[in-house]
């Protein structure tokens, strides 16, 4: 009999609640006969705090834990302040949940237009460090509202977080093209910066195989727009990782195709599966939003869970609905439901 | 007679030293008539500091601070550790000048080939903030080289220097299409970024004509490339807006064409301007290296000293230059002399 995986549902925001149960229909059928699953739903998000002022209470959170994997929606509304909600509820699982490495994919599907000229063959990976850097909330403010306000924002690196995601990037790479591209700004950021550096280059000893450059992040955007395909694995830092990965999202066409792994590589918490665009409220309630990042989020699960078999039925089907249809305009449930006609 | 303006010449590494030079004709030629210069040459750089370890004593730093501008090259050096000349050279003058603004233009010029597949009608400035932020430098790091390395990066942000630059980007606008986009991280930088959005919400009140909105970093990136015609003015710190005009170089067909300028807005220190790309040392001492990104950034400086016609007469020329010959293969030389031909 086929194994029973426990996984938290948490939807959130916006088209997360549109694409989170195509995620859900893609998992079932990818895994049919060699993996059951037993959904919990946590009603998290904008809705849920407008209600009651809850973002992600501890009891709740420590349900989520003993959950085998979570899948995500999304999260962020207009109507909550900037940061309330993606501090509170995302980053507090990501942080909490000690998901240290954010995995995203990027890979450009024939059939996709790239809004570049030449894209060449897309198809790379960044390893973003997903627990520390500017995104420890370790700011503060004095004076605020005043001329003499002043505003913070610390950047923690600590060699125990550096150099575990650097050694998976390193294994990553092995089974991959076999190069790291560390992508910092150390030129002026010399303290982390440097850190990063030699803990990249202690780590690439013992990956002789594994050739690895670096990258300046403003070097980098322009090598997205210029020369995408040069990449591997690109190994970077809480920040730089946001930002690069949107800016490949948008280069592969469109975020609407790339999803994202918050994965605790040490498997002590479960590691956390969501489409890297956002909540997007401009289409939210219209069965508008394309549901493909958030069935390839499922694909990145069941890779997680150990089963590479189903989760290339997903990409399968993925790929050959992008390279038929993806030019199409179609609502979120045709697109689900012709990806899973072909599972 | 015209009056005579001191210019500090500071060529500093790789491409920067071939590059400067035809900057320096170009303001000549422009400015027949109305202005004359004095140069002032300053051997800085990663040549004199390994010569005889100097990165800007002070007594030269002096002498720079009593010129009316400043032209520069570019910074940097592979066989210097990165940080030194730029943390110690460029960003010190950045700093100790009180360069506010950083202002960079982008603008897909006619004959220019952009990466992007449907670029549309691409013009734009990026206001970035010169003086605070990441760019502080104050970080540090304890353990270093142990397992319990902990390092960190101290983003500085204060109402002083924000309003100030904030002002700049409404002022400048007015000047333009009128429409300011801040850019920030501010659903993750709370602190800072909620400053940002409070300063930019007053002033915008005195400027009822000038529309604005917000945009996050990774967002950002996605725009520059599927939707660059958008923007008008671009507001944003120091470091996003080292990230995005780079992005955006390369989004008008490569960092070539773009100029920048360091600008003491309140005149009390000299400006600086120099072309937004680096020292390129791969393609250094080759004659290879386009100037036009130089050439542009004499007429910015030519625009800061109040010459606008003298500005228009490079624009016209650079603009030329590229319909006619932009995608030609020609030595760092010849462009420069094609452009001068035309002025
Ligand atoms: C919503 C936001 C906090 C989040 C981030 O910055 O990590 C998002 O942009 C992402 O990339 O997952
Ligand atoms: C050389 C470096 C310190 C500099 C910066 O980060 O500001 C450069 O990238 C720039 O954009 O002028």
């Amino acid at each position: 009999m086929a194994k029973t995986y426990k996984i938290a549902v948490i939807p959130g925001d916006g088209i997360g609640k549109e694409v989170t149960p195509w995620a859900q229909k893609a998992l079932e059928k990818a895994a049919e006969g060699v993996a059951d699953f037993e959904y919990e739903h946590f009603d998290l998000g904008a809705e849920r705090y407008l209600r009651d002022g809850a973002i992600l209470p501890e009891d709740e959170e420590e349900r989520i834990k003993r959950n085998d994997a979570i899948l995500l929606g999304a999260v962020g509304d207009p109507r909550i302040k900037a940061g309330i909600l993606e501090r509170g509820l995302l980053l507090k699982l990501r942080f909490d949940l000690d998901q240290y490495v954010n995995l995203r994919p990027s890979k450009l599907y024939k059939g996709v237009t790239s809004p570049l000229a030449n894209p060449g063959d897309i198809d790379f990976v960044v390893v973003r460090e997903g627990t520390e850097g500017l995104y420890c909330g370790a700011g503060g403010a004095v004076r605020r509202g005043t001329p003499n306000e002043v505003a913070t924002e610390v950047s923690i690196n600590t060699a125990y977080g550096v150099e575990r995601v650097v050694r998976y990037a390193f294994k990553l790479a092995m089974k991959r093209k076999k190069h790291v591209t560390l992508v910092h700004k150390k030129n002026v950021l010399v303290n982390a910066g440097d850190m990063w550096q030699r803990i990249v280059d202690e780590v690439a000893e013992e990956y002789p195989e594994v050739s690895h450059d670096y990258l300046h992040i403003d070097a980098t955007t322009i090598f997205l727009v210029s020369d995408p395909s040069r990449f591997d694995v690109i190994l970077t830092d809480n920040l730089f990782g946001d930002i690069i990965t949107d800016e490949a999202g948008a280069v592969v066409g469109g975020v609407g195709y790339s999803a994202s792994g918050c994965i605790n590589a040490s498997d002590e918490y479960p590691s956390m599966f969501e489409p890297i665009h956002g909540s997007a409220p401009d289409i939210a309630g219209q069965n508008k939003a394309n549901p493909t990042a958030a069935i390839l989020s499922a694909a990145m699960l069941l890779e997680h869970l150990g089963f590479d078999d189903a989760a290339k039925k997903i990409h399968q089907a993925v790929e050959a609905d992008i390279e038929e249809l993806g030019s199409t305009v179609r609502s979120t449930d045709q697109v689900g439901q012709d990806i899973l006609n072909r599972m």
